[in-house]
């Protein structure tokens, strides 16, 4: 997932709007209003359809009684300025996903998504069931912050490819772009990993400056136009197996909230989550086909890659463990995945493979 | 799953009281209890999980202006008889799962689970985004009922064996306990398709009387103890790839509702949903891991035996087919499975494998 050109261009935007601070008005005739900031675009697929659905539900949920109003980037402020925004009370909330603020806590990425971390319903499991939550609690704590998750991208693709991967050692001196820690982590296998805006992607990827890139999935992948100028489509990736997208709150602001409104936005993210990331696989899946029909091919990296994927990414995040918290969150993460991962492998995971081999689909 | 012996012994206790109408009360100050009916007895793990959590979830949303008040079977009506006591305006809801009102209408199996249906997330990816709530509305309009889908069991799992099956004809002459469609899929392979109350199962396995059973998943498995009589389970299933339960209600219970509160209803399934498949799931993993320690094998079925239920199992659905709706629900749901199967399996499913296979979970 990478929006560096949205954000980019937006954190300008927001500048300007910055040194404006809105005062956090308390409850007036039993209405409240959360100002909301985002890292979205509006209308930005997937993202800001999560940020939105959150508004939606929040309103209709509560007979109008609580509201959210929600600022692109570049309204209030930038679209990497948010956690600052809601920290500092200039925003009530935000919606984005905290592995942007890993440069505020390394262990905001368990909170979006790590390499070889968990699926949308791993991250679930763990959050709802495994301590994610408590322990996203106590990250908002030294933040004055209240996070919940609301919404999840899916699994992002392995990328675009100007030729087949057939060893690790292909990635060696190859121009790739990935952000984040999975470009971290094919930096370690010798890749020569590129930040390159957005929108100079497709004609980096048509004229030779790149050899690869990971965007986001079939759908967002589709509208970029890369199947023009790459027919080589890696499905499945190591960087962002599900990333969670999360609305945190100002934690004074959450505090002076009544026990519904609170619920309501708690339970508001879960439906959320379970509401966006059914359309996103829905349309992910009706946009592989489209491309599949216009001479894409699909293929899986072979497994001595995906040994080289997992040894480069513990080698990442083995250098955050001299934190403490980062510590106690990944052991945490890695506990409930070592616990749920290997029954829905065996029942779930079988069951459909089986299932498109006898009928189809 | 399997609930038979509890929804006899519920029946009979419910068909007392299934001669009191209630009176459907109006709102009272703005004030408004919806009396639930489900099909499952107090503190049954997942099933009656869910249903709490609807219930726990609405009167924290609306701030006890709508409360939903649960009734386990036997307090007012037997397991069974939830349907008709809904749709005869008895009780305003129900909470059970649809397939067991095929007698009803055979494409209630649709909201529920089919044989080679779809797992939890593709469920919800037809339900919410190709077409499945407009028809559950459709099938409701005959019966008086607006659905929802209020939580899922996750995937079934295979069943407990006294002996390894190495291809399909080892199910001629078995003596297996599988209930509903699953059950008449296994008839068409020659099995000895058995009835035997849940009570009864861990005797009729230890006994020989039964070669073989299906009940729920690890978690329901471990406890009924299945893992002291039988040594040999298949964790995938062809039957129950992702069981949704539902939440429908009286559809002039329903239309008199408040805007607010048709959302808190709608919303609230969502959650529920989303936090109780989180929580099944995590369970199921760690109970496979002590299933796994007590000496329990876990294997899948050989290519050939899927084949066969794949086969055996288009045979039974196509027998409904002479019914336009039934035809119509169908229809809808496999082009749904088509358009976002593929993608998830080639993204997350194979990701998975791979993250296994490279790091052990």
């Amino acid at each position: 997932m990478d929006r560096r050109s949205f954000l980019k261009t937006s954190a300008l935007g927001g500048s300007a709007a910055a040194a404006t601070t809105l005062a956090a008005p308390a409850y007036a005739q039993g209405k409240r209003k959360l100002t909301m900031v985002t890292s979205w675009p509006r209308g930005f697929a997937v993202l800001d359809d999560a940020a939105s659905y959150l508004e939606q539900m929040v309103g209709e949920l509560s007979g109008g009684d609580l509201t959210i109003e929600k600022k692109a980037p570049g309204e209030l402020v930038g679209a990497l300025e948010v956690f600052d925004a809601v920290t500092s009370g200039q925003a009530d909330m935000y919606h984005s996903a905290d592995y942007y603020f890993i440069g505020q806590h390394p262990g905001y990425a368990y909170f979006t998504a790590v390499p070889f971390g968990g699926t949308a319903q791993e991250v679930s499991n763990w959050y709802y069931h495994g301590g994610g939550e408590e322990l996203h609690d106590e990250l908002g704590q030294i933040f004055n912050l209240k996070g919940l998750i609301s919404g999840n991208s899916g699994s992002q693709s392995g990328g675009w490819f100007a030729k087949e991967i057939s060893s690790a050692a292909d990635f060696n001196g190859l121009k790739f772009r990935m952000p984040g820690l999975g470009g971290k982590v094919l930096g370690k296998l010798g890749a020569s990993v590129q930040n390159i805006p957005g929108g100079e992607l497709y004609q980096a990827l048509s004229s030779g400056a790149l050899d690869g890139l990971e965007w986001v999935g079939p759908m967002a992948d589709e509208r970029a136009g890369f199947q023009e100028v790459a027919k080589v489509y890696y499905t499945a990736g190591f960087h962002e197996p599900g990333s969670a997208l999360s609305s945190s709150i100002n934690l004074d602001v959450w505090n002076e909230l009544s026990d519904q409104h609170k619920a309501i936005l708690r339970y508001a993210s879960m439906a959320v989550t379970q509401f966006q990331l059914a359309e996103t696989l829905s349309n992910n899946g009706a946009a592989l086909a489209r491309l599949q029909a216009q001479g894409v091919r699909t293929l899986q990296f072979p497994d001595d890659v995906w040994d080289a994927f997992g040894k480069a990414s513990a080698e990442v995040m083995d250098e955050n463990m001299g934190d403490e918290l980062f510590a106690k969150i990944r052991n945490s993460f890695e506990a409930s995945l070592a616990t749920s991962a290997d029954w829905i492998n065996k029942s779930d995971g079988y069951y459909v493979q089986q299932r498109i081999r006898v009928q189809g689909s």
